[in-house]
């Protein structure tokens, strides 16, 4: 058995990375959303908590017999779309007209190719499509009606609407229209106790990053509203030093690049993936007031989390690890 | 009369950086794209020139009356907006329908506020709608029908389809029809000699930063494809440190952030506009052979450029000094 590989916080230059011949090691970390989330109930904290380790194990099953980075975060955040417990795919939140309407993106650290999708709707996987973006056409990102026809064209599988809704999210958007939330003018719309994006950023065992993000965005969304979810650069980040899925109020996170700057920290600072973690947080909070979080995996293999919000759903697993989640 | 001000390229730290209480400094860069120039005849060299040359003093002359940083950047991509010479506004490129699709951001380096939208039609001033989204919304990023509705609920003001037609444009997206250009499973799409994007960067006497940028985006393009000019961190970006904007093979430029690197490279790395610049570009051929370039203002004033295409149309003032315009 090899030893394991720890990277050490280190806040000046590379000397804290591991070295990378110590051999393949892979890891993964998931998260299924960021927020206050003392008001769940046991039993819901309990689905949480279940959810994420079945689809960290697969994940990490994946991983431990040779899967590229790229295809296990693609199906852990499958997985997280196809669960309706998750503001992703089946179980998104409602637009303003009551549609889903979802986001998603994903990148390759070894290539920094990338694919992103916005406002597709009825496309059971979405970040699916995120990557036939990225592996058939020259573009990073479509968008809406032109996502769609992509879509039809490519073949991608959808499901019809009633899929996508649950009574959850029905009743939170008749909420939402009641209090006659609006984004004119500022008017305050209350934010949502949980802020829902689900991801998953993977090192494999040939040691390449990649990074996957997907969301049903805001609940009572107007105006073709894009978050960070699908923004590379802000939602989701993968390049040779690391890999980043991020979760929280969107627009700060835009206004700060946060899946970059965390992967700015590691190539210009030499910051391994908890010290990147770590900064890129108390930035997002020291430069707009930010609230989420992020999940990070460096080259050496470590998985780091880092978050503003009263707490984050997320697992990780780690070659020769046992599978760990926490909500807190 | 006070001493100029010369930011010094410092690969270390931010000793090279100049102090900003010599007093204050405005200057302004804006840019019409970037790409193989050389194909210009000697009358639209000099077209280009004028347009950035008159354009730069109108800026300048707002700006030595204490206009701030963000109002100077948006009226600048007004008028590059305005005139057919650029793609962006009157004169952008057609889409695979042969229609106009305006892309746009802004961004506030002092608040790091910012406002985007992405495929807007028949709206005269994208630049100004992106900036109706910051000033007016909880959001950043609008596009598609959504953004369009938006324009009407703001009253923003638009023109028929013909006022943004030129017959350069007609011809090109002829041609790239004729071509059969695609962009499913990397079919090889000519790119264009001239990427087109328009973009301002300026610092006001008060110090403040802002970066504008507009664009039509590519010629035929297909599926609502998102280049990287209304995507913070990719095409625009600000902050106390620097305000910058991008022009380029889109694509390129949001797979590896540019925007946001310029200001990491400032931010954490202490480089000034020029070095930040030069190392930004120099990371964008290494890691995607990206082919743009980008203007860049840092906190003390100076201006910088730097790009990998073989030229660049631009212009730069600084209070005390000529006008300067270049091509190659």
């Amino acid at each position: 058995m090899r030893a394991p590989v720890h990277a050490q916080r280190d806040g000046a230059v590379a000397a804290g990375r591991a070295p990378c011949d110590t051999g393949p090691v892979y890891s993964l970390m998931i998260h299924g959303g960021a927020g206050a989330l003392s008001h769940l109930s046991a039993e819901e904290r309990d689905a949480y908590l279940a959810s994420l380790r079945r689809i960290t194990g697969v994940g990490g099953s994946l991983l431990a017999t040779g899967a590229p980075a790229l295809d296990v975060v693609e199906q852990c955040v499958r997985q997280l779309e196809d669960d309706p417990l998750f503001n992703a795919g089946c179980g998104s939140v409602l637009n303003e007209v009551g549609e889903v309407e979802m986001d998603a993106a994903i990148m390759d650290g070894a290539t920094l190719r990338a694919g992103s999708v916005a406002a597709v709707r009825l496309v059971r996987n979405p970040i699916s499509l995120a990557r036939q973006v990225m592996e058939r056409t020259q573009h990073v990102m479509l968008m809406g009606a032109g996502a769609q026809e992509f879509a039809r064209v490519v073949g991608a599988p959808t499901e019809d609407a009633a899929y996508f809704l649950t009574e959850k999210r029905r009743r939170q958007w008749e909420e939402a229209k009641a209090a006659g939330s609006v984004v004119l003018d500022l008017d305050t719309v209350e934010q949502p106790k949980k802020l829902g994006t689900v991801g998953a950023v993977a090192r494999d065992a040939a040691g390449n990053l990649a990074a996957a993000t997907s969301t049903g965005g805001i609940v009572n969304k107007q105006f073709g509203r894009v978050g960070d979810s699908p923004i590379v650069g802000a939602g989701v980040y993968a390049d040779r030093g690391c890999a980043v899925s991020c979760t929280g109020y969107g627009e700060q996170f835009i206004r700060v690049a946060v899946a970059k700057t965390v992967a700015d920290l590691v190539e210009l600072r030499g910051l391994d993936a908890q010290g990147a973690a770590t900064e890129a947080i108390r930035l997002l909070v020291e430069k707009v007031r930010g609230i989420g979080g992020v999940i990070v995996v460096d080259a050496a293999g470590s998985c780091a989390d880092a978050f503003s919000s009263g707490g984050m759903i997320r697992a990780r697993v780690r070659e020769g690890a046992e599978v760990q989640a926490s909500l807190d």
